[in-house]
């Protein structure tokens, strides 16, 4: 992250705090840390008022907060408690007296210290006010994003040569998971789903002791991630040659994958984009198999704002990147789902998954 | 979970409902909603009450929790909101209305909805009511902690024949996941820690794209699921042979290991459990380089109750099942860690990892 974008992403929060009427946010999420600072440890807390962005965290990241950090943040490090930092830091600064803090990311032990040791200010909760800031991606956070889906892809194109039958899914995940690894994926953004036969048609499978099977579908979500930035991909593949059924339900979601990738633009609601893959499943008479929405933001986070969902009215804009995931499902008998990421441009949707969506065939 | 284990856990925490003076409590931890119950889905509200246990999960898991949960909770799929449910199903008990919630587990967000939706309760804040009940391991938790440490003691087996220069620490990650998932691991418990060289002193390094090279410390720390039930364990070897600096540092560490498992009993204080790994480390010369705690419980999290640490007052009781992680971090230079999962029985501390502790060369 260059000085600039900092810059640029700590004025947009200082508007956001002048809409909100408050002095200052605190940011417990450490997502929301890493957006406005740099910084990637485990612990942290950081203020940022009008003039001020203080960021405390611990001496086990004494030499690391400085190299990701360098000038964006003024850096405490804090020998007991982050939280008696920053009552000592709070006492120094002046016209900083109704504090945001985050509503979704503050446990109640935390908010009750709030009102406890910190009860010479006043507390306002807030949603999403950094959240909203991160909707939209600039150019570094597409190229980290970029990076990640080429590491899913790479891993997967490995992994494919190397299914088949009697392996369990615990297995597959394991050679998916070492491709991701070997293509430098930092973590997993979630745990990988591999999930075969009739577990297919559950949406929250894992991987799980089921042993693959001839004629099995086999569906595989998964991310990489670089740079904090995650990617997130799913194929679903047949182990032999596909019944006419699967090839069926599979032509039905890839129609429906493709329809939404080609409709989302810049103005579509969340729920017109959701409506574009549902309508065409609803058509072909597979509507209630398609149990969940259409697709989420990604970025720092695997699952983060905007959601493309049937009561979501918000409008899609450029620099946005989503997934598209239609589904679907049916139990006992197997479920399909192909998804995509896809970066919203002016002049609509930019499909950054580039892995072949044809029915893929393991024989 | 048999039937008879899930009913003591409910009657050990109906005895602590009463000594808080509550009539309830409101489980938002998920992992308190397995220990209570079996479900491991990701989406879940618990209410106990002396009369009752209600699950409130959504659609996505429908068959799933039935599997899971049998008889042990009534289960009510939500079609909206989980909170919906929940004060839907307060109208309808008698008797509840002081109810405790989880402070360290409920979302500020959250917490304002008990406020607001759910007025007509008082709402009492409870710290560590589940976690203590899950602090002393039953036999069938035992048994699975030992399954997470043989996976991942197999997995570190297989791994260590394949350690070479040149390979990147996010490389050697993958090789170790895919063994762990081949040894039948459910998931990874934290983001795997693979640090070489003067990287083996960070005390928090994850794996990164640092190239092994000749000489290195190798540090891996790493754990396994098994129902569940985590493992954790650290090894640090030495690509090639060691130096006579190398080999003072990794036999201290060695040496405070193996005290500290021989000393641990129930009595004895987290504190003193502590003070002899430290102590050893500090008469060694190295006592300002072992920077964090001695250990921490496991079990359905990879850090519980109890810790083992400076100011821990609380003593130890059979049926724990700790880390003993001592360590020396030598900035620029390395650091070994040697961690061991420990059973505190009647008799003294079991140590649960057997893979050795002699200083390994990778030659």
């Amino acid at each position: 992250m260059t000085s600039d974008t900092r810059s640029a992403r700590l004025a947009s929060l200082r508007d956001a705090l002048a809409r909100a009427d408050i002095d200052g946010l605190l940011v417990s999420s450490l997502s929301n840390v890493r957006y406005l600072t740099g910084f990637s440890g485990s612990n942290a807390l950081v203020l940022v008022t009008s003039r001020e962005c203080l960021l405390l965290t611990d001496f086990r990241y004494a030499t690391q907060v400085e190299e990701e950090v360098g000038d964006a943040a003024t850096v405490r490090i804090e020998p007991t408690s982050l939280w008696l930092g920053l009552w000592n830091a709070l006492q120094h600064m002046t016209g900083v007296d109704r504090i945001g803090f985050e509503t979704g990311h503050l446990l109640h032990r935390d908010f009750a210290r709030l009102l406890e040791q910190g009860s010479r200010w006043q507390w306002r909760p807030q949603e999403d006010l950094v959240e909203t800031l991160r909707e939209r991606k600039d150019a570094g956070e597409v190229a980290a994003i970029e990076e990640a889906v080429a590491m899913a892809e790479q891993a997967l194109d490995r992994t494919l040569g190397k299914l088949r039958a009697g392996l369990t899914e615990t297995a597959v995940a394991g050679i998916l998971e070492r491709h991701l690894r070997e293509a430098g994926s930092e973590a997993y953004p979630f745990a990988s789903i591999v999930a075969s036969g009739p577990r297919s048609a559950l949406p929250h499978a894992r991987a799980g002791d089921r042993v693959l099977g001839p004629g099995d579908f086999v569906l595989l979500d998964f991310g990489a991630v670089a740079r904090g930035y995650c990617s997130d991909i799913t194929r679903t593949v047949v182990l032999g040659r596909a019944s006419a059924e699967q090839r069926e339900v599979y032509e039905i979601v890839r129609e429906a994958n493709g329809r939404a990738s080609g409709a989302v633009r810049p103005g579509m609601t969340g729920m017109a984009a959701d409506a574009v893959a549902r309508e065409y499943i609803d058509a072909r008479g597979f509507g209630e198999a398609f149990g969940h929405s259409l697709g989420h933001g990604i970025g720092l986070d695997v699952h983060e704002a905007p959601r493309l969902a049937r009561t979501v009215e918000a409008p899609l804009a450029a620099g946005m990147v989503v997934t598209i995931e239609p589904g679907i499902y049916r139990p006992g008998w197997g479920g399909v789902r192909i998804e995509d990421d896809v970066l919203i441009t002016e002049s609509g949707g930019r499909v950054l998954t580039s892995f072949p969506r044809a029915l893929h065939e393991i024989v």
